[in-house]
């Protein structure tokens, strides 16, 4: 029968690395079962009453005692291997080869003055302390420890984008800037990609995706995970982005993250569209409405995204064909949109892709049902009427072979000081009118005059459905909607993506702006030297990479007791 | 000051082309402002009520009444303007250039035997009827009529399904068989695309976008808007599927429909994956989860469709490389998913890819909070647990760097025995262990012959993520974790497509099977001739096309007067 034996030792600090290690050995020694080292928080006496290793004292430990617990054949193995946790821990040798090991950060400062970063891996209640000593020392912060709070990680980063500085993390497991790794990180071919990243492993398999498929990054930068949520912001996503959208490296950018905030992900997007560069976009468990929307790529997943970026670095896309809105001709006021569709399916993609721009969409058929015009002869604010629904067509030729009606209300939206946008198509071929621009031609060029009259300017865009050996001829078509004024594609979510860009900049709110002092650009391309405090292993991948670093020898204050160092705090503060 | 004057006449039946003309007619002569010819229905009463064009009469008039009404300068123009409706009406005169025109469908069909089609276009209460006629004549049947029941819609497609024939409708706008255009249809270049839509100006904007790219179609098949929806359940879109996969000469088929009901969707969706051919699919308004899974490909919208059809077809995937799945080597009862990972951004990935697959996901870091673990040390049905989460790593080192933790949770959840997937990840890098896979891969072996030995099977699935030049060497991970069993990618979506997969097998319900007797495939290649009910100027198109077309002179029961006919139709029963 196996017995069970505990040590509690309060205010005592090895890193975890340490810890493992220490288990490791225990659980080797001879009539030894099963071992556990860790600090005795409550997910950790789960886990230990999960495999069986607990006993009282170890249900009573605190969450930063130490607790080193051993199963056993019998008693005295179980108390000699605890003895020998002493002898254990002094076992321990470094790989890291450096004479003097500064007991502070700011001392590690002095050593290696030209180190723009610091890795921080301390377990998370100390770790906010020493990433506000590194960004007072100006140093950019890799902060790899988790279990930091929200509040620390919001003032932190209000402090960096104060001074310029990145805080990746906390929680932040990967980043490779100019080829060197930090953290988890792979050996990643030199390429014309940045990445930025919410998202740990997210990088790494994003990157490692892009090396796979035969190019490669400039720098991938982590901001750890929660960086997309309420209420961070995308604080250190937002000082990311402008980087490498300054970076001439740079000529793709991707995004990355877990799952973020709706809102934030908003934000991050209204950003991503001023970079005047392709952006690749994968935020998780955010379905992509359409594939392409002016220099912003909707990837699926993170494989599509690697492709994605790949495919666009290998083929730069010209992003200078964008059309030009009209916003400043509008008057004050106009700001909705009108469709005016014969076709279902085509008012139906309309609607489903307009929400991305505007909200909320009225129509008389309706994708959901809430949005549903509580009258299809009076638009709302956005609408979308079908013509051609089972309403409007008792008795009544379907509008695509009778354009009555549209005109009829297409002059009657016009006159709405509100309306902004109205948009039409025009379907041709078999069955359909023999000449719909004939008529609908003038009728756009009067709607348009009328509005001018009176002092308003209002866009026509129009979907051309049909091709060069329809009885009507496309090309015709669209040479007679566009002299009519109309702007026309023969892509309905052309369409859609050029007005509701435009209704999108005339309903935008000013928003208040993050305002942060940009990132030195030379601080990625310089050569790499880093200051790690925390897991000793971080250093010497940093070593093996050769990248110069100085790894602090660190120790909590007062040695991992809390109520003591809170005491000293205090004093401090007094004295 | 205008006036208004209307005149009611009941049980005229007019198509709704003659009607149109009339009004416009009416709307020309001299001294008239605006003229309405309709059936008295609600909605049309609202319409005209909306442009002031509107009398005690009209707003008494019931639907199958038509309502004749002009605004003019005075009383006497008015009354003439309507005084002259039945000379216009006379006016009327046919482009369809032939001799004999019969009355009824049967003798149509008696003078062009070889007709396979019958377009009907007449008023919708009348429709069903026809097309019910047009099955009993062991026609395939074009209902372009709207304003048709479910219920018939249902009746009729069940005895189609009998028949082995295709009810393309009610709503059915567009069809394109062979190069002919029924109904609403674009001169589309002939190629190897087939299209099947439950959408009328999808099909024509999917088409005439694969016409622009340079591409081409076989078949487009309109199926109606509803026939997605419940309670009809795809009753012509699978027979439409189900004939484009024996057509040697399609080779991509092509899907699109309006917003679809979610479970008929699904339907489609599993009856498109046992297709040996690449399938495009686009149902508007349903984000795509992921860009391809097996011959399945998933469009965000129809311009993503038509691209993404010419991309294959020009491109023949290879489909025989997907790899075979496990599925019979599982003992009963083994049914469930288990990921247990060290990167939380491949969880995340993870379980939202996996949903698609298997509905629930549990997880300790899940994307909605109603699927949280109450446990995060016990797994649940199909679970998805990020050991790298903050519970996890207080004072102890990250999964990534130690094994310990995930090869104790292998060797736990592989004794379930519903479990018959575990999902594993092994990311290497800097900061990394430094060989992951000499200690997870005899863990895999390990978990894998105790299943064995406990006479069930264990697949073990793993992604790997890393490069060639990372110090743990990609291929050498890969290499012993297959050496150990495993199924391994580097592509976290392709790991999960691949245990989705046979999950799903091993939880697929027995559906109910829709049985219908398959179409000749023949119909659709050899020539077409067709029966023209209703619009006039369908059969015209026809005759543009060189379509032998029979026009049939028809006129519904009772002239359209729907008390009388009842009563006919009674005495027809007792005679």
């Amino acid at each position: 029968m196996a017995v069970i034996r505990a040590e509690i030792r309060s205010g005592s600090y090895f890193d975890s690395a340490v810890l493992m290690q220490l288990q490791r050995s225990l659980a080797l020694l001879d009539g030894v079962d099963d071992a556990g080292v860790v600090m005795g928080t409550e997910e950790n006496k789960e886990i230990l009453a999960h495999i069986d290793l607990v006993t009282p004292e170890v249900m009573a430990s605190k969450s930063d005692d130490l607790v080193i617990v051993v199963r056993a054949a019998d008693a005295d193995t179980a108390l000699g291997a605890i003895g020998q946790v002493d002898e254990l821990l002094a076992r321990k040798k470094s790989n890291v080869d450096q004479e003097y090991r500064p007991k502070t950060l700011a001392s590690a400062a002095e050593m290696l003055p030209d180190a723009s970063w610091v890795l921080i891996s301390v377990a998370g209640r100390f770790a906010a302390n020493v990433a506000r000593q590194a960004l007072d020392l100006g140093k950019h912060v890799f902060l790899f420890s988790d279990n930091v709070s929200v509040e620390d990680e919001v003032s932190l980063k209000a402090k960096a984008a104060e001074k310029g500085l990145l805080v990746m993390g906390p929680d932040c497991g990967t980043a490779m800037i100019s080829g060197n790794g930090l953290g988890f990180a792979n050996k990643i071919r030199k390429g014309p990609i940045g990445v930025v990243a919410a998202a740990g492993t997210g990088l790494q398999q994003v990157t490692t995706r892009i090396h796979q498929l035969g190019s490669g990054i400039t720098h991938g930068i982590g901001t750890g995970g929660r960086d997309l949520k309420d209420p961070i912001g995308a604080a250190t996503f937002l000082m990311a982005m402008d980087v490498l959208a300054r970076d001439p490296g740079t000529k793709v950018i991707t995004l990355v993250s877990k799952p973020p905030a709706a809102k934030i992900a908003e934000k991050v997007i209204r950003q991503a569209r001023k970079i005047n560069k392709p952006v690749v976009i994968n935020f998780i468990a955010r379905k992509p409405s359409m594939r392409r929307d002016g220099n912003l790529w909707f990837a699926t997943g993170m494989d599509d995204a690697a492709a994605l970026a790949v495919e666009l670095a290998n083929k730069m896309p010209d992003l200078s064909s964008a059309p030009v809105l009209p916003v400043e001709k509008f008057a004050a006021g106009q700001k909705y949109f009108r469709g005016l569709f014969s076709g279902g399916t085509l008012a139906y993609e309309a609607q489903f892709l307009l929400e991305d721009y505007v909200g909320r969409v009225w129509a008389n058929a309706p994708i959901n049902k809430e949005n549903k015009l509580k009258d299809s002869l009076t638009s709302e604010e956005h609408s979308i009427v079908d013509l051609g629904e089972d309403e409007f067509t008792v008795g009544r030729l379907h509008p695509m072979m009778d354009n009555e009606m549209r005109i009829r209300r297409l002059l009657e939206e016009s006159k709405d000081p509100e309306v902004a946008v109205i948009m039409l198509d025009v379907v041709i071929g078999y069955g359909s009118h023999p000449d719909p621009a004939s008529e609908l031609g003038p009728a756009v060029a009067k709607a348009k005059a009328e509005a001018e009259k009176a002092g308003r300017y209002l866009e026509v865009v129009v979907v051309a459905t049909g091709t060069d050996e329809d009885p009507q001829n496309l090309d015709n078509q669209i040479e007679q909607m566009r002299a009519a004024g109309a702007w026309v594609s023969s892509s309905n979510e052309e369409v859609i993506r050029y007005a509701g860009s435009i209704l999108r900049a005339l309903n935008e709110k000013a928003e208040d702006e993050y305002i942060f002092t940009p990132v030195d650009l030379s601080t990625l391309d310089k050569e790499l030297m880093a200051i790690n405090v925390g897991l000793e292993s971080f250093a010497e991948d940093l070593v093996k990479q050769e990248v110069p670093v100085v790894h602090v020898e660190w120790k909590p204050p007062a040695g991992g007791n809390e109520k003591l160092a809170s005491i000293l705090e205090r004093m401090k503060k007094f004295s």
